[in-house]
């Protein structure tokens, strides 16, 4: 697995967020929401090689059902996204609904509809407003892909639901460059894909090269993502590459497309539903990177760690509970086990005067590093969640409404 | 196992809450706390038999290692408690303050020590403030038990941290009477037992036959609680029976103590940190009462639902992605399952015009129950749980400070 720097910022040394060569974007209201962009489609004016991973939830939506079929050719040209409504529990209609929009979109493109992947997310269990849509995608198709004008910004933004920033990032590598944009703020534990992520490249690759470095950036990047243990039914991971700037070096690729990823992962983790911090978690010294990331996970996972570096309160005693609790890992020895905030060591050494208070400091920062030695192998693991807040329980408690 | 009934009231044909025949108690404020008592004693005046489950957590405190070895004989005759500080993550020292206040009360008792099950809840990392808690039982010991006047609502009320109520319950079984006490409001995933229930009994029983009747009942009971998936370091469930009342019907005890500890259960639920109601969650037509107790916590547990509940928004579109994220069970297909809340179905059918008000309505009140049909097998599940409120947050935000 490539190496990643875990703390890249966002955009650095990434240059202007324009499309890759080749790739252009459309933005509109179709009526899913009262106010502001909510279709919005990508898509390549050649032919591109794609990967895509997608939620392994066993409710998954005809988007996902749909997008899994099409992404299996390796040879997506285009995605669309509709935000505010999953159409997910929406049953036969459901899929017809799907179909229907990827259809229209495909015309428009000129494309085959099994070259379209189409992401949906927002509310489960009620019909898409397709009156409303229809019309709005017979508009576009009037206008035409001249009216394809978007920025990277404008898709992001137009696949936003309570998230409160849009999610964009991106590499050069050679004379190629790799655009990422996301969205997702909660029902995020992404198991094998994260809630609508999309890559976009013009480095020109073979389907295997790119599906091995998607494969390899999501396990390490999206899939160590959690705000609250919620995993969508709409996840959708996919990159799609045309080869406009010609071939690059796999392994270079490999590293600009993980930090891509690693980046719209953070800035989803931080942008979590009510979130004020963004709370990474290492795990080192573990038998295996299983085993660093199943306890990462719990600690990060834990609402009662979450509510403490909420409240900035140096109850660290919460961590070793955490850790704990997982009770299939027979070889944690409470002897062997060390932990750190940020640079202040908390256990096995009893904190001394005024360590508390340093370490409340710590835990009063934008991001607070939790860092774990469990003395048993070599293997490490970083996860990525966020505080819990009365701000999560007010989005939540009455989103639909 | 034992059927228990989901509804029973607390306290409902149990009679007057006294203890067993033999029993007596104490309890004081031993400097753990400003206000309060915080140390409690419960004893038999005559042998007993006892059976105990204790947390599977790696991170297991000295009163949990101390009395899982005197738990191992079955002849424990008493039970003390401290609340405030759960004395775990706290070293050598931590050992053998533990095994000194266990000498220090086996003492005033005037039995052996490994007869004593000692609890300790609270914070976790802090030593016990043993000079204060010395001088106390010096005090007691001065006394004796004559001075063991506590009643049953004491020990609970003693044993409390962020509970709001003191949790009791009893029922009567023949001549013989079951009296149950507990607490806990966060942390609370037991497994294998919760954060400090205690059962007390003057039944005669073998001690096998008090192991398999609380096994039993625990199994339904206990580990079918979860108010934030967070496990304790100090989880402790134990039941002492002296044989003061004679033999009793063996399926009767078994029935009456389930039925103390589904009580309690549910009273730990509905009083979970900031809760406003108990959530209860029924999957039934599941493969095997795993599967359908693995599927009910996923939904009893998801944040998402949870402040649903709480919000009373009808977005039952959660419940089944909750259902959805238990990927390992690829038996579930979404066309088999179906999902009501109390009296209203919701999924597979869409709701009709009005159904989701009245959902709303149902939702309102200070028990919501969700039924879930997985229309694959035969075996059901109940597990309980509470809606997640501001209120969680700010306890837990500054609980230490």
């Amino acid at each position: 697995m490539t190496h990643i720097d875990a703390h890249s910022v966002a955009g650095a040394g990434a240059g202007e967020l324009i499309w890759p060569v080749g790739f252009r974007a459309y933005t509109g209201n179709g009526g899913l929401r009262a106010h502001g962009d909510d279709i919005s489609i990508v898509a390549s004016d050649r032919p591109s090689v794609s990967a895509a991973m997608f939620t392994r939830s066993r409710f998954a939506g005809p988007a996902v059902v749909l997008s899994r079929a099409h992404a299996a050719g390796g040879r997506l040209r285009a995605v669309t996204t509709l935000a505010q409504n999953a159409n997910v529990a929406t049953g036969r209609q459901g899929e017809e609904n799907a179909a229907e929009v990827v259809g229209r979109v495909a015309k428009i493109l000129g494309v085959p509809a099994d070259a379209v992947l189409i992401g949906s997310t927002g509310v489960i269990g009620r019909p898409l407003p397709m009156d409303a849509i229809r019309a709005h995608l017979e508009t576009t198709a009037e206008r035409g892909t001249g009216a394809f004008e978007a920025g990277p910004l404008d898709v992001a933004r137009a696949m936003m639901t309570t998230d409160t920033r849009p999610k964009t990032s991106t590499r050069r590598v050679g004379r190629a460059r790799i655009v990422g944009v996301a969205k997702g703020v909660g029902m995020l534990e992404p198991n094998m894909a994260t809630m609508l992520a999309y890559v976009f490249t013009d480095a020109e690759l073979s389907p295997t090269a790119l599906d091995t470095a998607l494969r390899g950036a999501v396990d390490k990047t999206f899939n160590c993502l959690s705000v609250d243990t919620d995993t969508s039914t709409s996840d959708t991971v996919a990159a799609l590459a045309n080869g406009a700037a010609g071939p690059v070096d796999p392994a270079a690729f490999s590293a600009a497309l993980a930090a891509v990823c690693l980046d719209l992962t953070q800035q989803l983790a931080s942008d979590g539903e009510g979130a004020s911090k963004l709370l990474r978690v290492t795990v080192a010294q573990a038998a295996h990177y299983a085993q660093a990331k199943r306890v990462a996970k719990s600690v990060v996972n834990s609402p009662l760690v979450k509510t403490a570096v909420h409240g900035a309160d140096p109850n660290w005693g919460r961590v070793v509970m955490a850790i704990g609790k997982n009770t299939e890992d027979t070889d944690i020895e409470p002897a062997k086990v060390t932990v750190r905030f940020g640079e202040t060591e908390v256990y096995p050494e009893e904190p001394a005067a005024g360590t508390l208070e340093k370490l409340a400091e710590t835990m009063r920062r934008d991001e607070v590093d939790i860092m774990i030695g469990l003395g048993i192998g070599d293997a490490t693991a970083t996860v990525y969640g966020c505080d819990l807040t009365e701000g999560y329980i007010r989005v939540n408690a009455d989103y639909t409404t």
